[in-house]
C-alpha cells in the first residue's frame, strides 16, 4: 500500500511488516511491545528522563490502582473519565469492599500523598514525574501507538507556591518539549484547547499537536495548568513565610507512545520506516559488498569499519548474513536505519566507504580514515533535515480559510471571536474540531468567520486522528 | 529500635525514617516509590538490563491484563494463583464479556504469543525478559519491599529446542545471578524446592534465598525449569531440522524488589541504611569542615574536591548546607551513603582529605592529589568487604542438626532421604519449611533424621519471612 494513496492502511501495514508491535494479543487495544518497538520506546523514555532529571524533577512510581472514593473527589475529573475506566471489583475469590480502578492518569493517586509531602514553602516547588502504563477503555477503533487501551506514557506533576510559579513551569515544559521534539524530528504546534475540550479539572489545557499525512491532527501530549482545582479538594496546602496556609498551584505535562506513532507516520515512506537517528536502535548498518575471491578480506574490512564506528559512540550493526546485498538493503530500509555504509573491494582500493542515506537515498563516497567524524556529522545532518522537511510539510498542510465552506482535509486556520456559541457553529458546520488557539502570538489580524467580530487570535480546526 | 533487639520493628522504622517508600497510600500493600527508593530500584533495574541484554535476551513488554480463559489453560498454574489475583470485571459502565485479571506473573500472557513467534528451530532459543509490576492479593501481613501487593520485578522467559538447552539456560541464569549478587553484596543460596513447594506448573524450581538477621529466610527470586509443561497446553511448537514438530522446553528466571528489602535488612545497622556502592544514589558525600574565618576557602576546596570525584565517574554530593557537620554526618549515615569525605583547613594545609567509611566507621587521611583513584579503590573495598561480611554472617546463621528437637531460629541443615512422607514429618515437627536441597554438591554424608535411611544430599529448613 502506498502512503500517498491510503495513509491509514499504509500505517497499519508498515507497523506490522516492521514488527514494531504485535497486535495479536487477545485483548482489544492491548498490544505486545516487541523487542524492536520497545527499544525505540526505551530510547524515547531515556531522553525524557534526561530532560526531566536535568530540570530538577524527581522520578517516582505511584500504585496502579486507585480507590473509587479517592477518584471522585474532583467532580469534573470523575465526570470526564467515568465512561472509560477499568474496574477491579474482586480479589482472589471475594468481592472488594471498595472498588479499585486502573489509573487512566494519576492525579487522584498522587494528590492525597502530595497533601502529606507538602507542608511548608520550603517543600516547593515539588517537581515529580513517572513513566508508567495507563488504561482507558477506548470505544473507538484502536490503532497501534495512536489509540490503545494500555498506554505507555510519562506524566510530570508539579506543585507551586502561586500561579506565577506554576506558569513558569508551563514555560519550562515548552522548552523541554522543544529540545525533545528536535531530537525526535517531530514538528508540533502548541494549541490551547477550548473550555469545552480541556482536560477534566484543568484551568486550561495546551495540546501538543502534529499534522499527519492525511491532514488530520494527532495529539502527542498536553500541558495543563490546574491552578487550585485539585489542591482544594485534595487538601494540598503549605504554610507560607508569614505562617498563612495556602493551597498549591499545580501543573502536569504528559506525552505518550503516540510519539512513536508520530515518528512512523511523519517520516515513513513506501520503503518502510525512517527512524530519527537519536532513537534508532541501529543508527548505522555496515554491509560488505563481496566480490569473488575477496570475501574474506572485505568481511575483515567491514568488521574493522564497524569497530571504528562503534568507538565513535554510534549504534552500529554489521550485516554479514550470507544473502545478496540487495536483500540486506531492502531489510534495513524497511527497518528505518538512517544510514548504510557499504564497503567492497573497489572502495578498499580507493580508501573510501560508500554512504547511503535512508532519508534521501543519496549515495556518496567518503574517506575511510575519517569515518568516525563523517558518520557522526551525517547523522546530525539527517536529523536536522528530517525535522526541517517535516516542518515544511506541516506548514504546507496548514491553510488559512475565510469561510466555513469547501474546506480541504488539512489543518485550517481561521478567525474566531472566542465566544462559545460561534465556536460550536464552526465545529458543527465544518464537521471538524476546534483544536485550539496558538500559544505563540501569530500577529493575526482578522474577524470571526461566524459573527464578523474582531478576532485577536486565530483558531486552528481539523479532524483529529 | 535496635536491629539486634527487634529486627522486624527496626526494619519498618528504618524504611520509614530513610523515606525509601511511602506506606500511606490508601490501598493496603500498595506503596508509593519515593525518589530515593526509586533511584535505588532503577539502579538495580539498569544492572539487570545490562546483564540480560549482554547475554542475548531481548526486552519486551506484554499487556497487564490476561483474559480468564487464557489464564486457566495450564491446570496447576491456575490452581496455584486462583486465590490471589485481582479481577477486572467492568469497563466504563458495563460488565466485561470475558473477565480479565492483573498479571500475577506473565506465563499466560506471553505463551499464546510465543506460539506465534516460534515456528522453526531457527527461532530458538527465544530469550526475552520484561521489567514490570505484578499483582498478588496477599492476605498475610504486608511489609515494604518484602510482602506487597503490587510488586516491581523482572521476569525472563526462554524457549529452547530441548531439555539440555533449557538446562544450559538455567546454568547461565546462575552465572547472571552470581555477578549481580556480587555487585549488590547480597549472599544467597540456590535451593531446589520440594515438589509440593515448587512454582505452579514448573518441572522444578530453584529458589534464591538469603538469611535475614532474625534467622528467617527471604526468597529473593527463583529460576524454573518448565520442560514442556506450558508449551503443550499453549501449543508452542517448532519444526526441527528433520521437519518434525516438537514442543519447546521453557525456563523462567525472576527477582523482585525484595532485592532492595534484602539490602536494607542485611547491611543496615542502628545508624541507618548501608547501601552497596554499586546501587547507592549518592556514593560519596563531601562535607566541608568549616573553621572561623576560613569558610570561603574551605567551601571552595570542597567544591573542587567534588568536581574531581565526579570526573572519576562517581555519584558525589556536596553537602554545603548551613548546619553543623555532626548533623550532616547523621543524615548521610542514616541514608546509607558508603563513603564520606571531609575537608577542613588543617587537611588543606597538609594536602590530605579525611575518608570515613560508612560500613566500618574507619577514618583515614589520604593524599588530596590521589583522590580520584583512592575513592574508586575505597568503594571497591567497601563493596568487597560488605559482601564477605554478609557471607560470613550467613554461614554463622546456618547450623547442622542431627535431630528435630530444640532447633535454634536459624537456617538448619539436616539429612533427609527425599521421601515426601519424611519431608512432611520434618516440616510438621519443627514448624518450619523445607526450603530446599542445595543445587551445589556439598559432599554431604548423612542419614535422614526421620527414617534413618541414607541421605545423599542435605536439606535446608527454616522459617520463611
Amino acid at each position: 500500500m502506498k502512503k500517498a494513496e491510503d495513509f491509514s492502511e499504509w500505517y497499519n501495514e508498515i507497523v506490522e511488516r516492521t514488527n514494531l508491535t504485535d497486535k495479536r494479543y487477545p485483548v482489544k487495544g492491548m498490544n505486545v511491545w516487541t523487542p524492536y518497538g520497545w527499544k525505540i520506546m526505551r530510547a524515547i523514555d531515556t531522553q525524557i528522563r534526561e530532560e526531566l532529571d536535568g530540570t530538577g524533577h524527581d522520578e517516582v512510581c505511584f500504585p496502579l490502582l486507585i480507590p473509587a472514593d479517592q477518584f471522585s473527589k474532583e467532580k469534573e475529573h470523575i465526570k470526564g473519565f467515568d465512561a472509560e475506566v477499568f474496574w477491579v471489583t474482586h480479589a482472589g475469590l471475594n468481592p472488594l469492599d471498595v472498588k479499585l480502578l486502573l489509573r487512566p492518569t494519576s492525579e487522584t493517586a498522587m494528590y492525597p500523598i502530595f497533601a502529606l509531602w507538602v507542608r511548608s514553602h520550603a517543600d516547593l516547588p515539588l517537581k515529580t514525574y513517572q513513566i508508567v502504563n495507563t488504561f482507558r477503555y477506548e470505544t473507538k477503533q484502536t490503532r497501534a501507538f495512536i489509540r490503545v487501551r494500555e498506554i505507555h506514557f510519562f506524566e510530570s506533576h508539579t506543585c507551586h507556591a502561586d500561579f506565577e510559579d506554576a506558569e513558569r513551569q508551563v514555560r519550562e515544559d515548552y522548552e523541554i518539549l522543544d529540545r525533545l521534539a528536535k531530537r525526535w524530528c517531530v514538528p508540533y504546534r502548541l494549541l490551547r484547547r477550548t473550555d469545552w475540550d480541556k482536560f477534566p479539572g484543568a484551568d486550561y489545557t495546551v495540546g501538543i499537536d502534529t499534522v499527519l499525512p492525511n491532514g488530520r491532527t494527532l495529539q502527542l501530549g498536553s500541558i495543563h495548568q490546574y491552578r487550585e482545582n485539585f489542591s482544594k479538594p485534595y487538601g494540598i496546602e503549605y504554610e507560607d513565610e508569614d505562617g498563612e496556609h495556602r493551597h498549591v498551584h499545580q501543573t502536569t505535562y504528559g506525552m505518550s507512545e503516540r510519539l512513536l506513532g508520530a515518528m512512523v507516520a511523519v517520516h515513513g515512506d513506501d520503503k518502510g520506516l525512517l527512524l530519527p537517528p537519536d532513537v534508532a536502535p541501529v543508527q548505522v548498518v555496515v554491509v560488505p559488498v563481496l566480490a569473488k575471491g575477496a570475501s574474506e578480506e572485505v568481511n575483515r574490512a567491514a568488521a574493522e569499519l564497524q569497530d571504528d564506528v562503534k568507538r565513535a559512540g554510534v549504534r552500529v550493526f554489521l550485516d554479514d548474513r550470507d544473502v545478496r546485498p540487495g536483500a540486506k538493503y531492502y531489510d534495513w530500509e524497511l527497518k528505518g536505519v538512517p544510514l548504510r555504509l557499504e564497503i567492497g573491494r573497489k572502495d578498499m582500493e580507493k580508501g573510501v566507504v560508500t554512504y547511503v542515506r535512508r532519508d534521501t537515498g543519496e549515495k556518496s563516497l567518503k574517506n575511510r580514515a575519517e569515518v568516525a567524524q563523517d558518520v557522526l556529522q551525517t547523522l546530525v545532518d539527517i536529523s536536522t533535515e528530517m525535522l526541517s522537511r517535516a516542518q515544511q510539510r506541516m506548514e504546507d498542510d496548514t491553510v488559512d480559510a475565510e469561510s466555513l465552506d469547501d474546506l480541504p482535509e488539512k489543518l485550517i486556520r481561521l478567525g474566531w471571536c472566542g465566544d462559545e456559541e460561534c465556536g460550536h457553529v464552526i465545529e458543527d458546520r465544518t464537521d471538524r474540531n476546534i483544536i485550539g488557539i496558538p500559544v505563540e502570538d501569530e500577529g493575526f489580524d482578522g474577524t470571526c468567520v461566524v459573527c464578523g467580530k474582531k478576532a485577536s487570535s486565530p483558531v486552528y480546526i481539523a479532524r483529529a486522528m
